[in-house]
């Protein structure tokens, strides 16, 4: 009796022995050493800070504790932390030796170091304390009825000192709050810079007082303030986070020619009148905000000393916002054909002896340099940037790759190898509905390149860009999480850390808890089907989903004409995201029941078929109030109708000849409804 | 074949025959007239504005197309609306004879006339029109594969010309996004009032530029900038919302004292010293953000001049900011305690021959107005600013009722009699989670008062008010809606409509449209489900919570003090909210049984007994890995054992005493656990 009261209290305020395996982190410290016993977490929990941190870290624990406690509904007595050695004697002791400076290269290591009664979390600066508090947050265990943290010691630093997320808010204009949950969620996942894409063709975001018909005739009402902006950049800080803003010259120039036509490089050709007075000559070419997606010609004159006397007030008026030392000044995707096609800037190529329209494009890129130094600022640009001029200060942002007609993270390589610093994105683009695995494996260090310590050093991190041609503020996050998480561990922990099933199944927990930070990737699809749904039962939706994919790369919106920016972002595909749910377990019931076809494991193959032939006929009667649910009838269909001749296959009962059945599963690999696709296809195959 | 084409055809391009009893419209207009036919709304479908509006209607405009398109999933072509007769010839024509003045006693009226191929919208301002965009929205109907809107006439205007919401942002700081977004959930309503409450015991939440240490000292780093209220206001103004701030003085003011202490009516004596040296006299007293709810004592001095001067100081700083004609001083709640005990204020009384408190703080009220005035502002207050020399000019706020031990809106009829202007709020406290039918049964004018018409014009409307003790930005939209959208009904329908079962028809789908503006209400339930379940299937507690209500009144907070500003609201009960809907049916089911009980009748009632015992079982396991939902199984219990028994007593099989079957039920009357109360304990005892 009085053992059996022991092992229950052990329960009751510890729970069973962690191991080091069942620990969702992420991304995955350096070094986790997980030793016997528990801390529990009661009540009269309690931090103490000391040392000489930033004030930073009083909201960051103040953050922390409500966390903590809306995870655990434990009522802490701290409320708000606003002062240094407040509570001497408690169990959380945080030391950070510095202030930690937002920018790159900055120690952002933490040391861990949890006992069953007190938990000491020692740092550098308070950014690796930020760092640990995270961390500690994912350590949180429970059992049947408390919570507590695993003795451990844990040790971490980041690989790369660039871990960073681009938000296009240009394409689809992306709210403050959607932001700031965004900042919240990259530092809980260590991420230490957010590249805000503010200009494009789509609009300019950016208010300016200087310049106000940019946000005029240029945003459609839609853009950041500028104390806005300054509001942004303070949070960030606050949470460990550099803003690196983003001015995308000079192609993808619509939106800054809606507004300063003048600096454009088209020109129009008159010629016409009458007999007595005969037009000839040029005329300033009008522009518009553009709609679609895609590469456009409105570029910006580089020939012409208004375009510099402009964006030298931009930058004037831009560059104090952001106390960085980064300026991303785009330079991507010029084509050039406005300049081909415009003779004056024809006949300043050869005046100033430049070869290519990339060597001019050089020229314009360089002038912009001082205006930026000017203001303590670097220059960095997309890898298009790159040419024998370039100056070295300079930061390569890699990202072409194969769909470019370029080997993948090439620009990288020849980068550091001409001595510039670089960032890659190649890769990360999540906008493209890739699977999770393949951004986990895309590494910054390139195999095989034999690269130098020295050119290794230049490779700074990485970057996830969220391009936003069909990403409403909405489903954006369903777009950015989880997968930015996988990336983020790729660029914080050690590069052996590869194992896709483990990452997944960590994953899972993270991304359920980005919810506590206002991430709506997980809530909002249930909006979104509900409205499909037209209000009715939406579970035969939510099955439907767990098969579904929305078309990857740029397959969804060809030529960049189906969808406007103004087009509704509300339908099945939106709902949707990559790794689609059930496909992964349904290939996983496929793989074990081929490797042994055993009862049980055809049973498990045969509960899917079954699954999707009741989803079909749901989605039918739910079809007969719900005009939206209409377009994924002949996918549902073609699933069913594989579902049930497969039974039949897996029963030895099939009657069907081999060329018909496998027209059935064929059928199911369709691209042509509803802008999704079928995820479980590869693994029907495989039943064949 | 001919006919089933023409029919299918018929079908597909218009539907079914509407009959007014479909509409989903609420506020329910004052005259619906639905003829045959329908008008067809397809991608071509186009608006045109004429007339003499304020811009704000083109942004009302293109907002309407988006959330069109998003309900129907059609790409119009239109993007962007920003000029008068842009599309002369498109299908939906708004004409507004004149720019519409935001404030009271403006004309919101507007006329919707829906063709078979022709829409017009006339309203005499664009407040007018931006409401018939909101019938319009609501008129949307859709057979199995289109959408239409009914041929139809709808003529419509308020009844009552203050139809408000009141937010507080103090006890729990609510985010800009919160504000907006219920912004736009007032405008879809036809609300044209937003009362921020901005300042009480639990912080001050306005930038002060001058008085910094307001913010400093007195708000945890939680306030609204001066530049962010300018652009809500103008968020509101384009919606057609007028904003009322509120500061409240001269009690509530414990945010206030802690930054200002030197204008508190504390005082300490001070008595001690050395017998060299004796200490004698006063000092000031401090003051601390309050925690917890309820009514404190810090009050401000209304016998010191520097009083008025801070006041004074402060409302030249912040009525700036709101154009609108109303300024809301609070006055609520003070009960002079430290007034009585301050020999300096008692002084003061007698000199200026005061009598009671009340008179005093009259006295302090007075000071305020002309303050206010200065800035073309109108006073309001409180219910208690009410005395017989407070000026004719003031509004009064009629909130108390049984709960403060006065007859529930009789303030209101006081205030008409003696020549105020009033707004109800009384039997419009939102956050205590009283049923919906309660606050829509609740009519601003009075019956059987035999009021004069002159007394009947002084009656403005009404406001709905979310105190947040217990709302955090996460649960605010589930406290605020739907049941926000009944006290609009009220407020703007004729006094007739007051069909309890009709109305709750209407609900529910507009509270499910009411996601397509952000709100919250649906989607976050599952959220604080998650975490409860501790990512495991959600089901259970979704089941359970369809028969569980958070407790009413101010019972969840006994005392004020169980929870503090800062304790976790991510309990079952914040995902819990009045009207529990299996309760209500399963009421429905009961009532059908006892006048008849057939067996599919009886089986009903044994469905709901069935899945409450599955659901207990459910939860029961579910907890195993789930700390949080342990509170809940003593509940899920009891409702359990009730099943069970009342399973046989169905059957006429129980063996149970009467008297201990009573207990079972009576069992299930509990508030004891969780914060919850079973909601289907009345219905439960109808068995017996």
């Amino acid at each position: 009796m009085k053992y059996l009261f022991v092992l229950l209290f052990a329960g009751i305020t510890a729970g069973a022995q962690v191991q080091k395996e069942q620990l969702n982190l992420m991304p995955w410290p350096q070094s986790v050493v997980v030793n016997e016993g528990n801390f529990a977490l009661t009540k009269n929990f309690k931090v103490n800070i000391t040392g000489n941190p930033n004030p930073r870290i009083f909201g960051g624990v103040t953050r922390f504790l409500r966390r903590l406690d809306g995870r655990a509904g434990i009522f802490f007595e701290q409320g708000f932390i606003a002062k240094l050695n407040e509570v001497p004697n408690a169990e959380l002791q945080i030391n950070c030796t510095k202030n930690g400076k937002i920018g790159l290269y900055e120690d952002e290591s933490y040391h861990l170091d949890i006992t069953s009664n007190k938990i000491t979390l020692n740092a550098s600066s308070d950014l690796g304390a930020l760092h640990g508090l995270e961390t500690l947050l994912q350590l949180l265990q429970n059992n049947s009825n408390s919570f507590y943290f695993p003795v451990s010691k844990i040790s971490d630093f980041p690989r790369f000192t660039w871990r960073g997320l681009m938000i296009d808010a240009s394409r689809h204009f992306q709210p403050i709050d959607v932001i700031k949950r965004n900042i919240d969620a990259l530092a809980a996942m260590k991420m230490n810079v957010f590249h805000w894409h503010l200009v494009d063709d789509q609009g300019w975001r950016i208010e300016m007082k200087k310049h106000p018909k940019f946000t005029e005739l240029a945003s459609d009402g839609m853009y950041y303030t500028q104390e806005e902006i300054k509001n942004i950049v303070k949070y960030a800080d606050e949470r460990g986070i550099l803003i690196v803003p983003e001015i995308d010259v000079p192609g993808h120039g619509s939106a800054i020619l809606t507004a300063y036509p003048e600096i454009g490089s088209k020109v129009i050709t008159l010629t016409g009148g009458t007999s007595e007075k005969n037009i000839q000559g040029t005329a300033i070419a009008t522009y518009g905000i553009e709609r679609n997606a895609g590469i456009f010609t409105p570029t910006l004159d580089p020939s012409n000393p208004k375009t510099y006397q402009l964006l030298s007030e931009v930058f004037d008026e831009v560059c104090p916002l952001f106390p960085g030392a980064y300026f991303h000044i785009g330079g991507d995707e010029n084509e050039g054909k406005d300049w081909d096609a415009n003779p004056k800037i024809q006949e300043f190529k050869k005046k100033h002896n430049l070869k290519t329209n990339h060597e001019l494009q050089t020229y314009f890129t360089m002038q912009l340099a001082p205006m930026l130094k000017k203001h303590g600022k670097q220059l960095m640009g997309w890898e298009e940037i790159l040419t024998k001029d370039l100056s070295k200060e300079a930061i390569v942002h890699s990202w072409r790759g194969p769909n470019e007609g370029m080997t993948a993270g090439q620009s990288l390589v020849d980068a550091v190898r001409k001595g510039y610093k670089t960032v890659l994105s190649n890769g990360y683009y999540i906008d493209l509905m890739y699977p999770v695995a393949s951004h986990y494996l895309n590494d910054p260090m390139p195999k095989g390149a034999n690269l130098t310590a020295e050119e290794k050093a230049r490779i700074l991190g990485g970057e996830a860009t969220m391009w936003t041609e069909l990403v409403s503020p909405t489903t954006i996050d369903s777009r950015l999480w989880p997968r930015t998480a996988a990336i983020a561990e790729r660029l914080w922990s050690a590069e052996d850390v590869v194992d896709v099933e483990n990452m997944r199944k960590r994953l899972e927990t993270v991304s359920f808890r980005l919810e506590e930070l206002g991430i709506t990737h997980l809530r909002n699809k249930d909006v979104i089907l509900r409205n499909i749904a037209n209000n009715q039962d939406i579970r035969p939706l939510e099955e439907f989903l767990k098969v579904s994919e929305p078309l990857k790369g740029y397959t969804r919106n060809k030529g960049g004409t189906e969808y406007q920016m103004y087009s509704p972002l509300t339908l099945f595909a939106d709902a949707c995201g990559p790794d689609a749910k059930d496909a992964l377990a349904f290939d996983a019931a496929v793989a074990q029941y081929l490797a042994n076809k055993s009862a049980d494991n055809k049973a498990k193959v045969a509960g899917f078929f079954n699954k999707w032939i009741a989803v079909h006929k749901d989605l039918t009667s739910l079809s007969a109030n719900a005009p939206l649910v209409q377009p994924l009838l002949p996918l549902s269909k073609r699933l069913n109708d594989a579902s049930q001749e497969l039974l039949l296959v897996l029963d030895n009962k099939s009657t069907l000849k081999a060329d018909n059945l496998k027209k059935l599963v064929e059928d199911c690999n369709t691209k042509d409804h509803a802008d999704v696709e079928l995820a479980v296809y590869t693994s029907l195959k495989k039943l064949l």
